[in-house]
């Protein structure tokens, strides 16, 4: 079983023993799943550089939770979309690389329309 | 190697490629793991259940990308963060099992301050 | 004075008392309007029609007071941006008008590419 | 007849002549109000302060358009739940002075929990 497996099933369990498979369409996980996100941006609202580099370090474990949340919404959505996380990261940064070859891309915040 | 660790050195090696740790710090990164969590959700836009459904089939390539651009910058937070997001989310599911009880949140879609 | 510089006005009364400027450029009041649209949508989280029907009705008061900081936070950045906002909306729903016929898109709610 | 009113008159003509008030339940409604303050935000994504600035300037139309569609959905879930947009911000900002009255909170970025 690989780490991602693991931890998909851990959610799945936490789920299964509650009986809230019923509430779970991928509408309503992408729902929480964006909510989640914007649980952790909020850490960060306001902050300029400096803030930004002080509440990295002293709301790390409101981060860790957070992300947490984020990832336990990924792998239920991925499960229950029948989609295989790893290799779609993989191919997606195959993509990634077409649309921003390094030559390219390096140095660069821009688009790749813009490249 | 963890399959996390793995998955997250391909996207590290892939922004190092192209020098980009610059422009990531951890405001910007929440910033689009918020904008990618809006493409998932996107998706189901306006859909009913059956809308929904039928999205989750014939949208399945375009969820794979989105959940992949999702789990990437959920990785590169947790990495810049030095945050392990594995022993987070077993963290937060003991947690959540304390605010939600099997007992009382068995089959409740309610918060747990309405259980 | 119309009601939107009247309600901008008051608005930006409340920025100034406050030296709070310093604070308000685009991309921070932009991540401000997102996540207060998140606090508007956590409401619903999880309801189904019946549920979102019920919350519509017992959380008018919190729905008045989310909605309340989408417009301020709109109000703000079209005054700091320079833009006309009830030129901005007639315009735009001229644009929509195109995108969306209404002999094509009436009783539909398929995106403008796919009437 | 009141600029809000007059405004939500041409947004409600505008759904009914397509017959798309059927769409349009609150939370449905919520979730589109989100996706349009995301496409605001995504303007300035990546961007530092000088780059917000430039896209302030450059994307203009883009951010009047997207700010109106803001402000759409924003009037449309109002107007379906029967709030009052103009008491209700008048009253939000009342309620914010007290949680963050002039002589504690002026020149400070800080939420009112940590004045």
């Amino acid at each position: 079983m690989t780490d991602l497996e693991r931890l998909t099933a851990a959610v799945l369990r936490f789920r299964d023993e509650r009986d809230w498979k019923q509430f779970h369409n991928p509408k309503d996980v992408a729902l929480s799943l964006l909510l989640e996100a914007g649980e952790v941006l909020e850490i960060f609202q306001w902050k300029d550089p400096a803030g930004v580099a002080e509440a990295a370090r002293a709301r790390k474990a409101d981060l860790a939770d957070e992300l947490a949340d984020v990832l336990s919404y990924t792998l239920l959505m991925a499960h229950d979309l029948g989609i295989d996380l790893d290799a779609a990261l993989r191919a997606k940064l195959e993509k990634n690389a077409l649309k921003y070859p390094v030559d390219k891309a390096k140095g660069s915040s821009g688009k790749y329309t813009d490249l």
